[in-house]
């Protein structure tokens, strides 16, 4: 009997439990916590709490709930055992949607324009073309690489970034540290899909977004760690940046009197970019499940050592 | 010697003389009243008094400056002169911009999220697939053909609407009026890009908007008389419509004291859609204005008859 257990310090997992077993009904599946679950072979995890993971004997496999796994490796005792996210090609997609609304956005001054409305303002904005839009994607991984071609389709001038070399049509990559100031000089748009890691923790520094094109916007999708809130906050108040979207915070959810919300040139979203939907997760789980039992590769496995 | 008179009763044409010169230096242009302008052959116009051009008695084209040309036609004085448009290929795709920020504006449920901001409220929206949600677009000519290409693209399902029979990969089409409530029927966002003429002025009435799917949205980008504004408030208070974005208004500019700037469920934006550039202007004017001469046949002649 393979017997998996749920674990999460803020998020309610009840509903992933029939998702999995909707797929996979020959599984158990039990709350952290619970007698039963002691001895489970497989965690299924969003933020669990550190020292958690490292209580259950059995343990065989990590499995993720999201294409991020950043909030399952910050546990210091993460246990020597394979982990595994959800990689599903409709987050993709609706991470795409997020993006484009937010380039879109920003390229039609629809900020400007919004803010018109309140005041009755009738004013005509400047129409450019999009392909004298410089949009930067950072992390060209199965979302960033997908983002970037929609945005090359709607005409934009698309470059990315990216740990190793990457050859995407019609788009101008970089790699590596060494090429991060010529990625960043010209940008327009820069918008964040890394996943957190050391590298890339506290990466959108007041350096980095001082190398924008002045008046640049961001457009924050990746980790709330990623940013130093306060270097934006000073190129926005300063005038070097014009605006950002901003979905992802250290704290979520961002309290309710948190001055955030209130800040003129920011867009607040409640990590809602792209969420995988519970009959992607419970498939994909309960198919590593069967895999694992069955000594297969596993699908969409971590390389932990760098993270 | 040809001459050229611009003429607009509430648009300053001043700028468009340099960029017809730049293409056709050979040319004359003045301004409507100058007396140099009495002999002219061909009028550059936006919305001319009534009875303007009767006034030119060597008038061999008039030449509008925009893709619609309903603010010509409606001088009841329009002369027995060929009349052409101005078709940009850049205005179509600056049309799709504008339409895909509103479609998934609507799609992501950024009118909430935006609105949920001001208050403090951390709430993610459902994220349902752009396959699930079905925008109708009405007018398949150079832009409306465009506009329902790139939804497709961006994974909506679309349908079109136009007076003869089209063949669009992907997309559902009707045709006539016969065809137009099955065209209605099941339609998330209405997307109005129609050129006014007496057949489609007040089309977007009750009897059209109570046809679409209860929730649904506009995204009214044709003209200010298509719409019968006071049946679209009526159905965003009764529940039935869930939002619009407002781009053309019967009188422009809509004056600051109008109640649409202020209402809630109203994007208002200054018929900010798609806006030709003066160079392509230019261009096409100043290549017509030699096709006249030459005999040649006229790029972008509008059918009169049909207005
Ligand atoms: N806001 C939301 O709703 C939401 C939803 C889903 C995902 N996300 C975020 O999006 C991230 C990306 O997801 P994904 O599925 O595309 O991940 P992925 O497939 O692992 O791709 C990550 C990309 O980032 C690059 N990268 C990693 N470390 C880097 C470094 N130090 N320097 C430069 N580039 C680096 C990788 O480069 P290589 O390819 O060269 O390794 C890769 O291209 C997630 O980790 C999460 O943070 C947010
Ligand atoms: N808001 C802005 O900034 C902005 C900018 C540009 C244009 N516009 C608006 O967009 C309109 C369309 O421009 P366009 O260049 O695409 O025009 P177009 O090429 O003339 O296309 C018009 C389309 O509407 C269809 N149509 C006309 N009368 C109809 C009727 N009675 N019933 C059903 N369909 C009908 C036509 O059908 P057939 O093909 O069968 O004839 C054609 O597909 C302009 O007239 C203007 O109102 C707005």
């Amino acid at each position: 009997m393979t017997k998996l257990v749920l674990i999460s310090s803020d998020y309610d997992m009840s509903p992933l439990g029939p998702a999995i077993l909707a797929a996979a009904p020959e599984l158990q599946v039990h709350h952290f916590g619970a007698p039963e679950a002691d001895d489970a072979q497989v965690a299924v995890c969003w933020n669990p709490p550190a020292g958690a993971l490292r209580t259950l004997p059995n343990l065989r496999l990590v499995h993720g709930i999201a294409a991020g796994v950043d909030n399952i490796l910050r546990d210091p005792h993460f246990p020597a055992v394979p982990l595994c996210r959800v990689v599903d090609p409709y987050q993709a997609r609706a991470m795409s949607e997020f993006v484009m609304w937010g380039a879109l956005h920003f390229h039609r001054q629809f900020d400007q324009v919004l803010a018109n409305q309140r005041n009755g303002l009738w004013q005509v904005p400047d129409q450019k073309r999009a392909s004298d839009c410089a949009i930067g994607v950072m992390g060209l991984g199965e979302i960033g690489a997908r983002v970037a071609d929609d945005l090359l389709h709607a005409g934009f001038t698309v470059r990315g970034w990216a740990r190793s070399v990457k050859v995407l049509a019609g788009i101008h990559t970089f790699s590596g540290r060494d090429a991060l100031p010529a990625f960043l000089s010209g940008v327009d748009i820069l918008v964040c899909l890394l996943p957190l890691t050391t590298e890339t923790r506290g990466l959108l520094n007041a350096d980095v977004l001082g190398q924008l094109r002045p008046g640049a916007k961001l457009i924050h999708v990746g980790r709330g760690e990623h940013l130093v809130m306060d270097a934006l906050l000073a190129a926005l108040s300063g005038g070097h940046m014009g605006g950002a979207i901003i979905d992802v915070f250290p704290n979520e959810p961002l309290p309710a009197d948190d001055p955030l919300w209130r800040h003129p040139k920011l867009i607040v979203t409640p990590h809602m970019a792209a969420i995988s939907s519970l009959e992607t997760i419970g498939l994909q789980v309960a198919q590593n499940v069967r895999r694992l039992l069955r000594g297969e590769p596993l699908n969409n496995q971590v390389d932990v050592g760098q993270h």
